[in-house]
């Protein structure tokens, strides 16, 4: 509990930043007091102590519990579904499925406007894990009794579950159209034909990245309940708005009738970004039943069915000349979206478009159908597996002409994108300081030094590696709509729609506003993702939260500000323009002695509040907003086992302003972790030959980097640009950017040990072990 | 649930109302399609099904039960307290009182800022049912045995309990300085000595109203949770923000850090607009036991210590000419606000101040302490018994004359507020035709002339009664803010801070969005009476809720609107003031082809929603904005049992324009039977001279109007005045002008059946037998 004695709202004697005229531009902070600083979360209380209630925890009056049967075959026709011994099982209130009237609600995977149509329980079921039927039950565990009761006889049809045979002859289709999503649209600019007779070297190499599971520490579920025809959700979310259009497209029910809420959620990573099956089920097991019902998937469900990073197989040819100019790239990519069309090749070609300075460009990415669970977007979609292929070619082509590679790719810096039209400038690049400054801080040349004096002996041999990335959006754009309601006492209510997913969302919002009104944060209360209560937003996906929310409530406190000064002026009878806020009183620039507290402003108990309302204006016109990131680590291989042990990682990341430096370093740190996990520890592995079904679905087989996996020494080094240009707080996005690179400076670094060049994830002591010996015998 | 193929959400053909240029004050509503019409509420299901959570339904995981130990004698001195056995009782988790760190707290029970402080558990008592000690246990029943197992020993001390002794010499004092709360202050304006000196007739008379209680259905309480150092407290409130103040003011809490949510309450009139000591306790209780507590008071707790409509004791003396005209009035008053000042004759002399015309009026009111509970707003604070005294004596000194009772209050209708300085004109004065109109309608003359005809004999005795009234106040006022979200698919949320007492708050701001965006009420999602999610609001109470919230509500439907027609402007290429919005889609006015779809505007998807802020205009300058009120009945006396059966009853009131017909009714009806109540049925019993307790603290003894002692005809007759001045819905205050002339027509009515004027209330069958008895006796 506060101490009343030492309750401080303000900062005491910084005056707050300037206060624009209405309609004027704020202009850039310059130096900051919370901004940026390492402060607590805002809601560190509630985290740690258990009092924050994730949807999983949401417990209602009569609530039931729902399960989901799925289809247990890899691609299969329901026959027959007899739900009549379920039905009469204990406890058990409803059951729907493939023969009820809720089978017609059509439903996409992709999202709601896809042209590829399935139905909520559809009895073609093209991956395990497919709905099949749903039962509501008085406890979870009656529940899924009842739906391991529920009789359905399957016509097992055959299957494809590996991408590069899906286009073979006599494979079986997924559709009934053939398995080509549609036909790949090729990207090219220059002429890769002549750059690659302008290389002096040029290098080919085929790449493969496994697919990932999103794996979030929440698993996707749900909570229902209606109340007459108004239906409310819990849902585990990274955007309550789409939820709720979602929701509302499939029941076919206006918008003010849905309300979602998810205000904590367990982590989402890409694969909550919009309403699952089990949404809309648990909303229709609740209206039949008229109880509030809970529906959580099991840690299975989430292997199966509710997303995944796609794997990708790539080709890339690469042309340089000896100073280091790259000539041209040739790229393509076959991957799969799994049973729906979700963007499996979406965005893998990007860097290779985008990321470094080459005239001559030439990309393909066929995207086909398999059986098995659709993908979703994953943390920097695309992103990492491009970068994989492309960082790792640089790597090669470096070594290959003589250079060092980071001076490789200093060579190749872009000043403007070249994969849009029009050569629109960057409002900022930091890539060259974050490779020159990272390279520094992590002292990579001496490092190199180093393992070049010991020379590549001994049982366990060191490397470093290095890669870069950008993240193709990041910049955030309108919509945001902020409302700051200032209490007569000083103390804030902020009022935002969009998902913390726990990145530190509402505390970098509440160090905006403690920036501008210089109240401490913890008296600033916080309202958020709730379609009933809390403003608009879009999800919290693309690392464009920050950047698209921040500026509005920097706009909403300022706002405030203008307010608070104007009524101080007839108060004080002062021009506006001669006043000031600071520690929580407007004062006079030209006589200190004229001073008025917040709480004591004319008629402010009586208005009781003061209201602020901030959008996020649009984004500067024909000028791109990236972030960019060069990532270095050092690795030791036991050339024995093949275990590669992560020594240290050094992130360096040109995001713009850092918001919330405790936030900010814990996103690198969990970017590099998750990427960690691309390159040495995650993969899906479907038995492709027998079944076709997913064989490692629980943690204990699918493997998530533990704090084992990861190295003690990581460092977040933030590259602050001084974006002035992308908004008004500076901030570009920071959560995706920071995985990128991260599994090709771990290859390359095992390169750099090994001399072995490890094209295929993971890089695990199994596959380490075989190339090794391999490796040992060609030697 | 809606049937997707009846959605309807706009009124199909009919334009919204002019739309006006930014800044401009929108017109008066001409014909109306939603705004007072007789729709039903918007919350109707949840109120009927059950399904509408009261603070009383709130339950919460963990949640404790408290109970408070109140002083059960008049006035008495804690000497002792001994805790240790409750402490030591089967599921008792915390004990607070008089010996611990919790009785520092400082209380007023008038207010946050009143000069007479005691101390949230004060040793000495003032009256019966002052809090004492307090206990947190598992069950409700565990907390009430161990309050009752804590052994308090009292110094008993003298009491007063009449306030007609309070000031004589040796009466015990209830504060130290004696029993005055305060020189009372004398209004007058011309000479009243002279006036009389004017006059043909001259009366005089004492009268008296006793004590009542509020007693809402639900009893005061709250549930209190603590999240670290963050409270949140669900109220049985009529004002989230003033409990937010009251207990952040009492806690020494900045308001950001205590958000209060009261979205259903069981009824207020008045007792339920600030904070209760058992607020506070139940917010400490909660810290301490770091568990959610509860805690609802019982029924004779509320009928003890949580505010009641004084008991006034009124001397009225008038002059009148023979022709009506009012020459003189003479009132005094003493009262009492019980051992706290709580404005025992606040407002009782206003209505012999203002409603009538008359050039000389003295006034002096005197308030006094007395040992009981302290008495609170309570439904047109003084007013019902201002109209006790001035509307029977109009209505004995038009016999006096042989006026009718109407034509004589129709000759002194006041043209402007006469008890303010500046002789500050009405907005508008509905008092002659709620007279006129009324009196057409109940039959007033046709009635007078039956029973004059039938003649006063008979067991069963007729007489009809006319009273009329104003209400001080009831034209709203500024702060208020409102905020509208129009979602993609044109359906809206709403939200605003104020409570819905049960009046219809909810549906009257429901239907005013309706009126402007011609959307159907059910398609509107509303978030209302909580601090941390909805905006601003002052106390629903004093007949202003409707008056200052619709005019905000108007103002954000209008911006809303503005914006809509702008982005259709842009869509469609047509200059914005040729627009305009008909069945959800946005239309040319001069090419009916040119229409374009809510759902369909450029970007409104992107957009998510269009999100409208309406602020509450301040009122016009040196203008009075006051309803007014003629209320008719009639009664049949049962000369020997001096049963009182009322007949009809017809209230015609100016409260401006009707905003929702239904509840419109519902308050008048409401109305009329608390005025009965008052009237006929109420009083609170003190043992004045034995112990000074309350003998009638419960439902059986203290006797609220049941169906049985209204009448089965009642009718409501709006006087619609169109108070384009007043504000921009033209809605003045409704709920207390309905029950202000009530007891006084009900008493006109018995004198015109009997020949006995009641001057003192209630009008029960054992006043009326005694007086009918001396009636008799002096015959």
């Amino acid at each position: 509990m506060t101490d009343p004695e030492k309750v401080q709202y303000y900062l005491e004697g910084v005056p707050t930043p300037e206060t624009p005229q209405p309609g004027e531009t704020p202009k850039p902070w310059q130096e900051t007091r919370f901004v940026g600083k390492r402060l607590p979360r805002v809601d560190a209380y509630e985290r740690v102590s258990g009092t924050a209630v994730y949807p999983v925890d949401v417990t209602l009056p009569k609530m039931l519990y729902g399960a989901i049967l799925r289809c247990p075959h890899t691609h299969a026709l329901v026959k027959q579904i007899d739900t009549q011994k379920a039905r009469r099982m204990p406890g058990v209130h409803a059951v729907i499925g493939v023969n009820t009237l809720e089978a017609d609600v059509p439903w996409s995977y992709k999202d709601r406007v896809s042209r590829r149509q399935s139905k909520l329980f559809d009895p073609h079921c093209r991956f395990e894990g497919e709905a099949v039927a749903a039962v509501a039950a008085e406890t979870p565990y009656q529940a899924w009794d009842a739906a391991k009761a529920i009789n359905v006889v399957y016509e097992i049809l055959p299957f494809v579950a590996d991408e590069r045979t899906a286009l073979n002859a006599g494979v079986a289709f997924v559709h009934e159209e053939g398995n080509q999503v549609s036909p790949p649209e090729p990207y090219g600019r220059g002429d890769a034909t002549s750059g690659f007779t302008e290389a002096d070297v040029i290098l080919e190499q085929d790449y493969r990245t496994e697919c990932e599971i999103h794996v979030p520490l929440e698993p996707h579920g749900c909570v229902a309940n209606w109340d007459g025809d108004r239906l409310t959700i819990w849902e585990s979310t990274q955007g309550v708005y789409k939820i709720q259009s979602d929701v509302a497209e499939a029941l076919k029910m206006p918008l003010a009738k849905v309300r979602v809420i998810g205000q904590y959620m367990g982590g989402g990573f890409g694969s909550k970004l919009q309403a699952g099956k089990y949404t809309v089920i648990a909303a229709l097991l609740a209206r039949i039943t008229a109880r509030p019902v809970k529906l959580t998937l099991s840690r299975e469900e989430t292997y199966l069915a509710v997303g995944n990073r796609p794997p990708a197989n790539m080709h890339l040819k690469a042309g340089v000349k000896k100073d280091g100019s790259l000539t041209a790239l040739e790229f393509s990519c076959a991957a799969t979206g799994g049973a729906y069309p979700a963007g499996g090749t979406s965005l893998v070609d990007w860097l290779i478009r985008d990321l470094y300075t080459c005239p001559n460009v030439r990309t393909l990415c066929a995207d086909v159908y398999i059986n098995a669970g659709p993908a979703r977007a994953f943390r920097a979609p695309g992103h990492p597996q491009g970068a994989w292929a492309l960082e790792q070619m640089m790597d090669a082509l470096a070594e290959a002409i003589g250079m060092d590679p980071v001076d490789f790719r200093l060579k190749n810096i872009p000043l403007y994108s070249q994969a849009r039209p029009g050569q629109q400038p960057y409002t900022t690049t930091g890539l060259r300081e974050c490779l020159e400054t990272g390279a520094r801080a992590f002292g990579w040349r001496e490092a190199r030094d180093r393992i070049s004096a010991t020379g590549k002996s001994g049982k366990i041999r060191s490397g470093v590696g290095v890669a870069a990335g950008l993240w193709f959006a990041g910049g955030g754009r309108p919509p945001a709509t902020i409302i700051l309601k200032l209490f007569s006492d000083g103390s804030v209510n902020l009022n935002f729609g969009a998902s913390d997913l726990g990145t530190g969302t509402k505390t970098v919002m509440a160090l905006v506003v403690s920036e501008e009104l210089g109240v401490a944060p913890e008296f600033i209360q916080i309202e958020h993702a709730d379609t009933g209560t809390t403003q608009f937003a879009t999800p919290s996906g693309g690392s464009k939260t920050v950047p698209t929310e921040s500026p509005a409530v920097r706009a909403a406190a300022i706002s405030v500000k203008q307010q608070l000064i104007a009524i101080a002026a007839k108060d004080l009878k002062i021009a506006a323009g001669d006043l000031y806020l600071q520690s929580g009183a407007v004062m006079s620039r030209t006589d200190p002695s004229k001073r008025i507290e917040i709480a004591q402003l004319s008629g402010l108990k009586d208005r009781g509040v003061v209201v602020g309302i901030g959008y996020r204006a649009p984004n500067p016109e024909n000028k791109v907003v990236n972030p960019f990131v060069a990532q270095f680590c050092e690795v030791a291989v036991d050339m024995e086992t093949g275990e590669v042990r992560i020594i240290r990682f050094l992130g360096a990341q040109d995001s713009g302003r850092v918001m919330s430096r405790l936030t900010y370093d814990n996103q690198v740190f969990g970017g590099i972790t998750m990427g960690i996990g691309l390159a040495a520890t995650e993969a899906r592995v479907l038995d492709t030959s027998q079944t076709g079904k997913m064989v490692n679905r629980n943690g204990h087989d699918y493997k998530v980097p533990t704090i084992l996996d990861v190295p003690d020494r990581m460092i977040s080094l933030p590259i602050e640009t001084n974006d002035a240009e992308a908004n008004t707080t500076g901030a570009k996005g920071l959560g995706e950017p920071v995985t990128i690179p991260t599994a090709a400076a771990v290859a390359n670094a095992v390169y750099h040990a090994t001399g072995i060049r490890v094209t295929q994830t993971p890089i695990n002591p199994v596959q380490l072990c075989w190339l090794l010996a391999k490796h040992r015998k060609e030697a």
